[in-house]
């Protein structure tokens, strides 16, 4: 689907070209690419092109640069189907024939601020558990989580293992009924204190999905905002028209 | 929600500071922010950080810089909620009480190469109409759009007035029976050409939305890519627990 477009700089053109090759499968996964000085050659180009559009192809997630190895073809994103049901990150795994974890960062019982008190639709100063997750799957760092619930819908959760379903432990250990939950997705650059934890690039464009949940009686139960790898994650979905 | 993180940067302290002021109606729509050195002596902290704070505002569309004027805090984004029905642009922003239209930049008939050829199911080097728009609402430029179609689907279409809805128009002058679209969301960072376009920097985070539209007999009618502002779209669902 590539054609020069008039104004476009030669390494968007280089890059789009590659990308051409990396989806049409001439390059396979786990491939290792030309080295620089091969495609400065063959698309008789400057070396600082070529690293302009290697290094956009790895912000996008579609190659890998390793340190005195090389430059290889990334795995495909994971594609999560925007289903109306709610799946666990456990469940959305699963499906996917991947297993899954958390490592917890932080799990402690903070004072509600007038923001999450409005949120939590608490009092100021109510107890609320702050929980920083890592999920991973396969061993690669995926999601950074932070959750915030009011500690009276998990009194014990401070103690519990949560590296597991969240959402689970909350139905079966404290019988909370989750009814809905309502999310939006923005797209944000990475920054320092993330990056570290993902292993991506300070500046990758990534999601950031904030999430509100409640009970059978409409009670917040659950904010939270996940900070999610854009070089491994997509989102889908299938519309219909209405006749 | 603030609280201080270990190991977090200065800057991202003082922007996450400024945002819950945005957030909570402290600063409201319009309003002008303090300039930068009023910022510095509030918050203590160098130039260089108030800069990368705001820097960080504005690259997510919660503040605007204009040139000789100031720092003012943006518009908030533009909602649209992913239902399981196929809304054109037209129709989502007139829910939203917000006049659309449709600026053609480019409106050709192109060969398809091998890419094409398997995406819109033809043959290589049968006709496909190119289309590429910028979507506005309001006078505000939102959403650039590229659009494949096969050439047999609209043989009018070249010499039609897109201003209005792509969809609309097939469907009613081509008798086109839309059914099903298929659409996946990624986080991209603002090339150069589209920046151009959409009145945003370089760089910015934004929404790049790949969609493949179907008729009634499942055959390919339309591929599109969309780069949809970061700055002024979130994109929102609700989702169900199974019982």
């Amino acid at each position: 689907m590539m054609e020069t477009k008039q104004g476009t700089s030669l390494y968007l053109i280089v890059k789009e070209k590659l990308l051409q090759l990396i989806k049409s499968g001439m390059y396979k996964i786990g491939d290792q690419m030309p080295t620089e000085s091969e495609l400065c050659k063959e698309y008789d180009v400057s070396r600082t092109t070529i690293r302009q559009a290697l290094q956009q192809l790895e912000l996008e997630g579609h190659i890998r640069r390793i340190q005195g190895k090389g430059t290889f073809i990334a795995k495909p994103k994971i594609s999560e189907s925007l289903t109306l049901n709610i799946l666990t990150f456990v469940e959305q795994m699963k499906n996917l024939g991947v297993s899954s974890q958390s490592k917890v960062l932080e799990l402690i019982l903070i004072p509600a601020d007038c923001t999450l008190a409005e949120t939590l639709n608490i009092e100021e100063k109510d107890p609320v558990i702050k929980l920083v997750r890592l999920r991973n799957a396969d061993s690669e760092p995926l999601q950074y989580v932070t959750s915030y619930l009011p500690w009276r819908v998990a009194p014990g959760l401070i103690s519990d293992d949560i590296t597991g379903s969240l959402f689970t432990l909350l139905s079966t250990k404290y019988e909370v009924k989750i009814h809905r939950s309502v999310e939006s997705i923005e797209p944000i650059l990475i920054d320092e204190l993330v990056s570290g934890f993902l292993e991506v690039p300070v500046g990758s464009p990534s999601f950031s999905l904030e999430s509100m949940t409640y009970n059978d009686k409409d009670q917040p139960i659950e904010y939270s905002l996940s900070i999610v790898r854009g070089d491994r994650f997509k989102f889908t979905m299938e519309r219909f028209l209405n006749e």
